[in-house]
């Protein structure tokens, strides 16, 4: 690269097919708030690579970027190519950084093909994992499950952590990280295949199913010593009830609420909160990006679990950039088993 | 006291007026959930002491104790004397430590007379302030600002520490210290009464009346910079607009929420606890009681800014053993003017 050398030029690929955000949802995303097109390929500038899409993380935090106001991160606007995280290959390049056939990991978005300033991308080991672990475990649901458990929660050998969406991205990491640290770990999920799962694959102690069983009832059999970490993925209910569990001194990680994420009434406050009083117990929010600096470390010490086989994670990989819209539904009806994948086509 | 040496005594006073639990209420406590009887008092046991009450603490977390159920302290028991914090002149002493004439603080109950063991009882020094302080900056009030502040808040310089009941027991030593400790303080209150005294005589930098104005964009105006620490006495719809005026990394202190005491529906929960997430904030629960062997140190640090003349505090001393049921109500509509007191005649 060499500076001021360039104008923009042609990219060797001329045509992207994208999936841009039409309307804010009301409620569920239906197939009127989206827009699928053919449009040219961008320019490439000095510093940018093209990259072909391969895999995209499909994850509820999207219905989040789906809103408009004050966030944690802006929202996508109108008009505007819907944000997603994915693994690509560098076809073009720009940036002295990357070389045609590298493995990329970036906001690469619902599209075939994405231009992108180097500086905003990172390269991926596919011989350390697969690509679609880079999306999970070594992405941002297992920097999520690593920072959040671990900085926020704060886990401490024999006491007992509870996660919620337990079979989910997020949470088969964060269970197995509390096995792993010693505690006793119990999952909620939905379904007996999620829960057997949780149980039989992933080596937690016991798993709740909140379809089919009483929760309280099930959770105070699970958690004979009360519960001094839960780790909030869905908030609504299943919140409130664990608020009667806790114990004194007791940390509950708000990493999501996919309860309430496509509410059209207000959200469902969590009306036991009392409860932080009485047992001098803490809630607390996490946002994976103000851990950046340290995913390296996180990405160390879970590959490193990985290859000892001490943690396994599920994905689920669907297929087709098309079905981006129904795909994302299966997040809010509990369809995917595993970490949500789409392969682009 | 010689060991052994005693059978139980009669008193020197043999009448007792005092005041117990009947029923546990429904909403607001009524004239039916009390009993005023007169009673013998109880012989005196070795370690015993015998005191005549002079102030009691009215207190919102007493309607609390009033409910069955398990919490951070026993409830009071139906036919039991009503518990309350007091300060008493020692009458009579089957103690060493204690001697006829003593101040003293302690559980002393709804009552003219208390029999009590010497251990639960602390001594007071009247020198340092009059007995109306030492049911409030130098009380339970007191300590319960200090830590909750302090501890759980831990406000730094410069950050906005907003406080709601501030021109209550609590709130007027949380919203002095904060401004000790160099934070803009802004207090919330009920009526123009309440508000000029936070703002003129306490001395916080702002008070928001939320019986007057909007509450949103009254505390958006106060506190330009956004809200740090919010101490919270109240919870219901005020803890909900606070979630709305949260800085990144703020921290809510969960004192109490005198606003769903009498509640006959459910907790209202704060709908906007998502806030947390987006903030990455804490919602922390606070309990005096675990401090207990810390109330030295504050009680000298508060002792030191009352005679420097840097911290106020305003006790509203109403009379009368037998109007305590009503008295009560005080709390629970805003009729009192500062520190509730009981002077017992």
């Amino acid at each position: 690269m060499t500076p001021g050398s360039g104008s923009p030029v042609a990219s060797v690929v001329n045509r992207n097919r994208r999936i841009l955000l039409a309307a804010r949802p009301q409620g569920l995303p239906k197939a009127s708030d989206w827009t699928i097109e053919d449009a040219p390929v961008a320019p490439l500038e000095d510093g940018d690579v093209l990259v072909r899409v391969q895999l995209l993380s499909l994850d509820p935090a999207m219905r989040g970027w789906m809103n408009e106001g004050k966030s944690y991160i802006s929202p996508v606007a109108l008009g505007e190519v819907m944000r997603a995280g994915g693994v690509g290959e560098v076809v073009e390049s720009r940036n002295s950084g990357f070389a045609v056939g590298d493995s990329v990991f970036g906001s690469l978005g619902v599209q075939r093909f994405c231009v992108i300033a180097g500086s905003k991308l990172a390269k991926v080991d596919l011989s350390l994992a697969p690509a679609a672990k880079w999306l999970n475990p070594l992405g941002m649901p297992g920097m999520t499950a690593y920072f959040g458990l671990l900085d926020i929660g704060q886990p401490q050998a024999g006491q007992t952590v509870v996660v919620s969406g337990a079979a989910g991205a997020v949470g088969q990491t964060v269970g197995q990280i509390a096995r792993i640290k010693g505690c006793r770990a119990v999952g909620i999920a939905g379904g007996p295949a999620k829960c057997d799962f949780v149980v039989k694959e992933l080596g937690l102690d016991a798993c709740v199913d909140y379809k089919a069983q009483d929760l309280k009832a099930a959770l105070k059999a699970a958690c004979p010593d009360g519960v001094d970490v839960y780790f909030d993925n869905v908030g609504g209910e299943i919140l409130d009830t664990m608020l009667t569990r806790i114990n004194p001194r007791a940390r509950i990680v708000i990493c999501g609420a996919i309860s309430q994420y496509n509410n059209t009434q207000p959200v469902r406050g969590p009306a036991n909160y009392l409860s932080l009083l009485v047992n001098r117990a803490r809630m607390e929010g996490m946002v994976v990006f103000d851990y950046a600096e340290r995913y390296p470390e996180a990405i160390r010490e879970i590959a490193g679990w990985m290859s000892a086989g001490r943690l396994k994670t599920r994905e689920d990989v669907v297929e087709g950039l098309d079905t981006f819209p129904d795909r994302l539904l299966m997040l809010f009806s509990g369809a995917n088993f595993g970490k949500l994948v789409l392969k682009i086509d």
